[in-house]
């Protein structure tokens, strides 16, 4: 990298990201547009970032973290900014906001938006209050963000300001474009996801060496967030952390605030770790389940290789052309077949296919996009639909593989109770249930193993780096350094 | 505590408390309501609760956190949901969404109402959708919240739901009310800051054993979070993190996203710690200043010694009757004086008073009320007036002190480059520099001591439990364990 170039740092301990990386993305954004469908000459992208915000009534204000469209269009960390892109010209410009005096007290320097220009590597920077004056009324129109997330049901805000009803206006073709752009990651953003999976794997690794029963799962929520921070720089995580023990690991989503990881772990216990640190707005989502005291029970084994089987065969059979939705059939058949052999199951597995028994075990998709956001966009674009069918109509994605994609790979085996009653009074899946053998496994909770991957060429690159088979966990648990 | 009272516990490792808190709470609360003006019998309380959020357009859900109101009436954690206390007879109730049954898969069992019911210690709870059934249209008015936060100048967020046209309202007196309940602590809740203030203090003093020159910033603060979830339950800080060093240490609010504790600590640098963990919505709220390396500089010590006057002379004298402002006065003067006795100022003190040259080295309040919020309601009820001089109109209350009040009282002297510069370039406060004296301060940063405190009767409580005098100081950071 050339010198002087601008670099977001935090430090000789952790990642430096080059401003060039954004500028990639504009580039490709662009590119992306001119090509599009209805594109018109002399169109600009405009982007408003995320709003600083009060907690209610209060002036308690949460720690600002970035819209993560805006991040990807400009990497400014800030609170309260615009950002556009003419379209034709690649040429960037961002609008920051003109502070109070009393922000040099409270806040830190004043800067002039010459010295956001250099931070960020981009070609103008003006005061948000002269961004009429910037954009011209008489070119082609303001590209603006409309479109639907797949994942949550929302709606993009398109950027908003006094007098953008003067200009022309187009919130078709963006949105659509710059998902594209963000499903398919760069060398420099693969980098990111190398990173924040290096870290976060560390740190699972970490807590595996230090949990012991009677710890409570907030302790090794704890863990997981400070080695994180402290040896990664990770200042959020990804996504409220999962610290699940015992029957908890059943709960897919475990962890939120009525549900906050306050069980003691108990000897015996299998733990399910589902955690993932962010960096500069990149996440990583790592699951690990192993048993609490370090060494698996025969049961605990059995299920935890079914679902070792399917990881790895999903792992080895990823790659570009290859449709998702099939990769998570491939997962619930080797499940299916793996709870045959373990007796649970008795039958034709192609029968059970039919009736959807893998989602009785595995209710979640297998896997999503992840880069910015953890569930990252772009699952579903025209032309992909959602297969409503039970388990796969809650995958996040049913493409076809491409190059550079990035995702999560998340098998799983859970008991869910009201799960398993529902398949056992539904005539069509009951059958093939040995309830004798099921009893021994209710309360058992689950067991998932999450990994993040980037397609290459011709499979997968393997981003986490975790022990994974049973003798790896044992060994690594029980403090053998040579295991990993 | 009789047997089967409900409590929250977040396990043997932290403080349990009993909903009994809550309950106490609301009878106040209705207490005061009785005897308010314009009180109509029949009234009823209602209260929305916090709600559950998306990041953007993102399917990221933010932990939640619950409002500050309604965390004080019913200590709900859940976000969702609605209550109701009826004034005339203090019964309580609460409102429940009806969620899902993919809750159950996804989030945890599916509990009815009954099961809130219990866990929150209250007489009724209903799904939400039964709110119009259950609350009476003939019996008096609702009770709505409206009324400005005066440290935001945001207006709390009355309850809505479909039907409430059809009731009487009135959100004139629960505002008020409410807010003068929350400044007066009860035991309970005075039981609660002790607590956060015990952890908090324990995780100062761990991040002084750790630092060393050569760490980051954010690397402290990963170590304060760490201590106080880790041995505190506290999931949440109060309020982000200010981990400065050196001249970080003159930017008040240090560690926003903008500014986010990322300068490499340095030999020789002051560091100001202001941080506080939080325990089931209860604040702590603490600075330690203290050198990197362990060993106050001549010029450390004679600032931190300035500071350490003013912190314990207003110690010494808060007490029911004491106006905070005189307080804030009180720190002044002896910032003023001691800072004549370095050589900085010269001259007579009464008169830089009368120019308010204090603000110039502490433009921030001396301290606020604390409790649920970090910067608590209450500090500026009708009646009180906001006093516009510099560094007392940031004073967030003017009140005179009550016993049972929660404050903190957190004296700074900083050298802040453009206050400096506005106060030199003006004749009435230039003539006090000395200004070869001040040149060599440059730079320095600042030193802020702040505790927390509860007004007693004839005095006040410390709280907060951390090494305060440069002795103690130095010798807890050399280890030795009889420091405190």
């Amino acid at each position: 990298m050339a010198e002087n170039r601008p670099v977001f740092s935090r430090g000789n301990l952790t990642l430096d990201v080059p401003m060039r990386m954004f500028e990639e993305n504009r580039t490709r954004l662009c590119e992306a547009l001119r090509t599009a469908e209805g594109y018109q000459p002399g169109s600009v992208v405009v982007l408003q970032g995320g709003e600083s915000e009060m907690r209610h009534s209060s002036d308690h204000e949460p720690l600002f973290r970035q819209e993560s469209f805006f991040h990807w269009v400009f990497g400014i960390t800030e609170p309260d900014c615009y950002g556009a892109v003419d379209v034709d010209t690649g040429r960037s410009m961002i609008f920051m906001p003109r502070l109070p005096e009393s922000y040099s007290v409270y806040m830190g320097a004043l800067n002039p938006p010459e010295y956001f220009k250099k931070k960020y590597g981009v070609d103008d920077a003006y005061y948000f209050d002269e961004i009429g004056d910037v954009l011209k009324k008489d070119k082609g129109p303001l590209l603006l963000l409309h479109g639907l997330n797949t994942d949550s049901g929302n709606y993009a805000k398109e950027a908003a300001f006094d007098g953008i009803s003067e200009y022309k206006t187009d919130n078709k073709i963006l949105h659509p474009a710059i998902c594209e752009c963000r499903v398919l990651k760069s060398d420099l953003e693969i980098e990111m996801l190398r990173y924040t999976n290096k870290i976060s794997s560390e740190a699972h690794k970490e807590l595996m060496r230090q949990i012991k029963p009677g710890m409570y799962e907030y302790q090794c929520e704890s863990i997981f967030q400070h080695y994180c921070y402290y040896n990664g720089g990770m200042r959020h995580v990804s996504y409220t952390c999962i610290g699940a023990s015992g029957s908890n690991c059943s709960i897919l989503h475990y962890g939120h605030a009525g549900a906050p990881n306050d069980k003691p772990i108990r000897d015996g216990d299998m733990c399910l770790f589902d955690m993932g640190g962010e960096y500069y707005c990149y996440a990583s989502d790592i699951t690990c389940s192993f048993p609490a005291n370090g060494k698996f029970t025969h049961e605990q084994k059995l299920i935890y290789n079914a679902v070792l089987k399917s990881s790895r065969a999903v792992l080895a059979a990823c790659k570009p052309g290859v449709n998702y939705a099939d990769m998570h059939r491939l997962a619930d058949r080797i499940h299916l077949t793996e709870l045959v052999n373990i007796g649970i199951l008795k039958g034709d597995v192609d029968e059970m296919m039919k009736v959807r028994l893998g989602a009785v075990f595995m209710p979640h998709g297998l896997g999503h996009m992840m880069g910015i956001d953890t569930h990252d966009v772009g699952g579903y674009p025209e032309g992909v639909s959602r297969i409503m069918e039970p388990g796969l109509k809650n995958l996040r994605t049913a493409r076809d593989l491409k190059a550079r994609m990035c995702l999560t790979v998340e098998p799983g085996i859970y008991f869910i109770d009201t799960v398993l009653e529902a398949a056992l009074k539904d005539p069509a899946q009951s059958e093939f249930f040995v309830e004798s053998e099921l009893a021994k496994y209710r309360g058992f909770g689950g067991v998932r193993i999450e990994d993040d991957v980037m397609i290459t060429e011709d499979g997968v690159e393997l981003l986490t780096d975790v022990p994974r088979t049973v003798d790896d966990i044992e060994a690594w648990m029980a403090g053998s350094a040579s295991a990993q």
